[in-house]
């Protein structure tokens, strides 16, 4: 028992290594990369979409798409908005790590790059094990998943450093209880930075852009900063 | 690589052979099993409460419910309706496995129980590879995921028996196309029986819970043909 404990752990930490290369790499080269995590259908591929429309203007942006089938539905919507697209098939693999993440930065750019959106598998598990080697994870959780799920999945809600609540358009329809969730998510995570926001609707999608906007500048004064 | 391969495929006969066995003690029961799996919030537990409140009248039902966190929330709802619930922590672990089946079944009254309905733990893709020894698999599916999930999860939804489509009171308000979501359905399972339904206004509701008693009934009668 006590030696597949120790297995675990050295894969963890080997994750961790490559995560940390990876990181390197992205600063080197001054890429602010985000991890946006979330159970099937929260919105991320939405989420992604509306950001592009909101930011390609104003910064150079490049996407990774995660999928455990060879699928590249949501890899062709990015590209098809004129932003380049990695597919990353996990082969049934319930979360991206820090090779996969390794073997997509090459076919970037990087040089050009601001911004880097990584759209992980659909699972609020297993994702939150692995260290991509991105500057912050971003959660994001849609209204009609229901207001229990920081209760039921803490370890994600307690691994990221900002939340998006997505759909909040159909709050009128289904059984949501705000407080509840708001107080099951400061719990695990105080603090943290939050966006209630509807792709649909476009409402609350300006102060998420805002944030994300400023990240990424924050990060690009950081090379420049460095260059001098 | 071949060896690591070698590992996985004997981690999965280990768990089959204790799902056999499972299968063998509910067989010798007469309790008819199922297995629900499911995205986080797509209506699992509300499934099962609103079968409980149809079947409990007619059947002998118990639930088990797996959790990756310690946390008794559905397993609360279920007592509350005086249903016997059995709360499996899988300790973050993603799935539930034979070996925590085997462990909650002593603590039902097998002989007098006709069906037992399993939460299996949130998530599309890992519970797909581990069975319990439940008769059926049956998947959820909800309305507000979006019509694309066939297509992104192919190994859920090729392992099910039955297919429950929740949530279909959203329909208005979201961007769901139900032909293209049942045209990945029915390439990856083909003639599977299908039933959309909403927990919310109980639209649909009887034609699953006729299926389902209708399967219970099945079992049950087995079992009493064979004590003869």
């Amino acid at each position: 028992m006590s030696q597949r404990v120790m297995v675990v752990e050295q894969i963890l930490n080997a994750n961790d290594q490559l995560a940390a290369e990876n990181r390197l790499k992205l600063d080197a080269n001054g890429v602010f990369a985000i991890n946006i995590l979330a159970s099937p259908g929260a919105g991320k591929t939405s989420v992604i979409l509306r950001t592009i429309e909101a930011l390609s203007e104003r910064l150079s942006l490049g996407v990774v798409e995660g999928d455990t089938a060879p699928v590249t539905i949501d890899a062709d919507k990015v590209s098809a908005r004129g932003v380049p697209a990695v597919q990353i098939n996990t082969g049934g693999n319930c979360h991206l790590d820090a090779v996969m993440f390794q073997m997509a930065l090459p076919q970037f750019d990087l040089a050009q790059l601001d911004l880097l959106i990584v759209e992980n598998v659909g699972n609020l598990i297993c994702p939150a094990n692995f260290r991509l080697g991105t500057h912050k994870n971003v959660l994001i959780a849609s209204v009609p998943e229901g207001d229990d799920k920081p209760y039921k999945y803490p370890g994600i809600y307690r691994g990221v450093e900002a939340l998006i609540i997505n759909k909040i358009d159909l709050l009128p329809y289904v059984t949501f209880d705000m407080d509840y969730f708001r107080r099951g998510v400061e719990m695990l995570n105080p603090g943290l930075v939050t966006f209630p926001l509807s792709c649909r609707t476009g409402e609350g999608l300006e102060a998420w852009v805002e944030w994300l906007a400023a990240a990424t500048q924050a990060k690009s004064i950081t090379r420049v900063a460095g260059k001098d």
